[in-house]
C-alpha cells in the first residue's frame, strides 16, 4: 500500500465501529491522517486518546471535504442523512463509504446522490463485525480480522478516475484490515443477513425479553442458566438504538424470517413427541456440519 | 476427603459425561478405583485410555454390586431403565446416582424403587455443564468446574446409615469437582429448565433446521453469517438421542416455553415499526444487565 494516493480520511461516527475502523487502519499500516467526529464528542475524544483518529473535528462537513475518503460509522437513518447533507459539498475527488446492516435504501440513495462523473463515489459497505455492545471505548483494531466486508456496489458505475481510484484504494485497506471483501447484489444482499444475521438478533430479543418475564427473578436463574442461556441471550444486550434502523429499512424480509421460524417452533412444539422431531435435529444437525 | 470410605465408584455410560465425571474425580484427588461399563465397548475403552477409569466392565450389574457409588451417565429413559434393573441387586450399602437434564421422573422412580432402609440410596442429580457433541474423547476434567450441579433430593428420606454417609460423601466430591451445588424441588427443576436450558436447545434446533431448508446451499452463507449464526446455532450440532428423552419426560413445560416464545417472536414481528420494539429491547437489555 505504499504508494496510495489516499492519506487523508475521515471517520463519521466514532462508535465501535467507527473506532474499530481507525484503529484496524492504524494496524494495518495506514500513515496518513484520520479526523473523526461524533454527535458526541465525549466518543471521538475516546477514540482519539485510544489512537484510533488524530484529530477531532467539530464540523463534519468540512471535515469531509478536507479528506478522500468519508466512512459513514453511524445508525442507517443517520447514515442516509449524512449522505444528502454531504453530496452537494462533496466533488469528484471524494469517496464516501459506510458500514450499514441494510444496504438496499442506502444504495438506492448512493445511485441517487453519488456516482456521476462529476459528484462523489459512494462505495455501500457492510462488515459482518461488531459487538452486542457498542462505544468507542469498545474499539478493537481486530474486529474486522477474518470477518466478512460486504459491498453492494452497483456495475457500470459512471465514476469519475478519481472516485475510481479511491473506490480500489479502500477496498485494498478494507483488506488490508484482514477482512474477506465479498460483493453481492444489495437485494440478495438484505435478504441473506434477514436469515443470517437479523434473525438471530430479533430472536434474541425475544427470547431474552421472555425469560426476563418467566425467570428473570428467579433466585436460582443465575446457577441453573448455563452456557446455553447465556449465549442465545448475549444477543439481547444490543441496543435499541441501532437495530430500529435495521427493523424499519428490511421489515419485509425480517418479518417473513420471523414468520417462518415461529411456524418452525409450532411444528416442532408438535411433534415433541413424534418421529418427526428426529427429523429436525438431523436438518440442524446437517446445518452445523456444513451440507 | 482423605478419610473418605468412599474407594469404590462405578460408572455406567462412558460418553462426554462419564468419562468428564471419571477424569474430574482423578483430578480432584480420588484415588479409589473407577470401574467403567457402556454399552459400546470402545467409547469405555476410550475413557480406560485417557484415564478416566482404571478398568472397563463387561457386567454393569455386577460391578455396580461391587462399587458403592454407582453413576448413571446416560439419556434419561436408560438411566429409568438401569434404575430398574440394579435396584433388586443393590443394598443398603450402595448409592445411586445420576446426570439426567430432567428430574421429576428419575426422582419419582428414585423414591419407588430406592431411599429404604433396606435398599441402595439414591440422588437424582443434574450438572448443568454439557457440550453438543457427545463421545468419551470429548471427555473434560474441568466440565464441571464453575458449573452448577444441581441435586433433587427428597427430604426425609429414609436411608440407611451407609447410604447417608455416601450421599453426603459424593456431595463432597461433587463440590470438589469445582460445581457450584444447589438443592431444588423436582417440578421446580423441571419448570426452570425448561426456561433456561430447553428451550434454548429446541430453539437452536428449529432455527438452524430452518436456515438449513432457506440458506443452506448459499455460497456465500459462511461469508455472510458471522458470530451471531454460528452462536445462536452451536447446539444445533445437538443429538436427537439425548434430547428425545428430555421432550418425553418434561414434555408439558416445554411445549409451553416454546408457545410462548411463538407468541414473543409474533409480537415482535408484528411490532417492527412501532414503539413496542424499544420496550422488547429494553425488556431484553434488562435480562442481560441482570436486572
Amino acid at each position: 500500500m505504499e504508494n496510495s494516493p489516499l492519506d487523508k480520511i475521515a471517520i463519521l461516527g466514532t462508535g465501535l465501529l467507527g473506532t474499530s475502523v481507525g484503529l484496524a487502519l492504524r494496524a494495518s499500516g495506514f500513515s496518513g491522517s484520520i479526523a473523526g467526529w461524533n454527535r458526541s464528542a465525549e466518543n471521538a475524544h475516546q477514540a482519539l486518546k485510544m489512537g484510533a483518529l488524530d484529530s477531532v473535528a467539530t464540523d463534519p462537513i468540512e471535515t469531509a471535504r478536507a479528506s478522500q475518503v468519508v466512512v459513514l460509522a453511524m445508525p442507517i437513518y443517520s447514515t442516509l442523512d449524512f449522505m444528502e447533507k454531504l453530496a452537494p459539498h462533496l466533488g469528484s475527488a471524494h469517496l464516501v463509504t459506510d458500514v450499514g446492516s441494510t444496504k438496499r435504501v442506502i444504495t438506492e440513495a448512493g445511485m441517487r446522490l453519488y456516482n456521476t462523473p462529476e459528484r462523489a463515489a459512494f462505495l455501500p459497505g457492510h462488515p459482518m463485525a461488531g459487538k452486542e455492545r457498542g462505544g468507542a471505548e469498545l474499539g478493537d483494531a481486530q474486529l474486522f480480522s477474518g470477518a466478512a466486508w460486504l459491498f453492494t456496489d452497483v456495475p457500470g458505475t459512471q465514476r469519475s478516475a478519481d472516485g475510481t481510484a479511491l473506490v480500489q484504494d479502500w477496498r485494498n485497506w478494507v483488506a488490508a484490515m484482514g477482512s474477506r471483501i465479498l460483493d453481492l447484489d444489495a437485494a440478495r444482499h438484505d435478504e441473506l443477513v434477514s436469515w443470517v444475521s437479523h434473525l438471530p438478533q430479533f430472536l434474541s430479543t425475544a427470547l431474552s425479553a421472555l425469560l426476563d418475564e418467566q425467570v428473570g427473578h428467579e433466585p436460582e436463574l443465575n446457577e441453573v442458566g448455563g452456557r446455553a442461556m447465556r449465549e442465545m441471550t448475549r444477543l439481547g444486550a444490543s441496543p435499541y438504538s441501532m437495530w430500529r434502523d435495521i427493523a424499519y429499512t428490511n421489515t419485509e424480509a425480517v418479518s417473513h424470517a420471523l414468520e417462518m421460524l415461529e411456524q418452525r417452533l409450532a411444528y416442532l412444539r408438535e411433534n415433541l413427541k413424534t418421529p418427526e422431531l428426529r427429523e429436525e435435529f438431523e436438518r440442524a444437525n446437517r446445518f452445523r456440519n456444513g451440507g
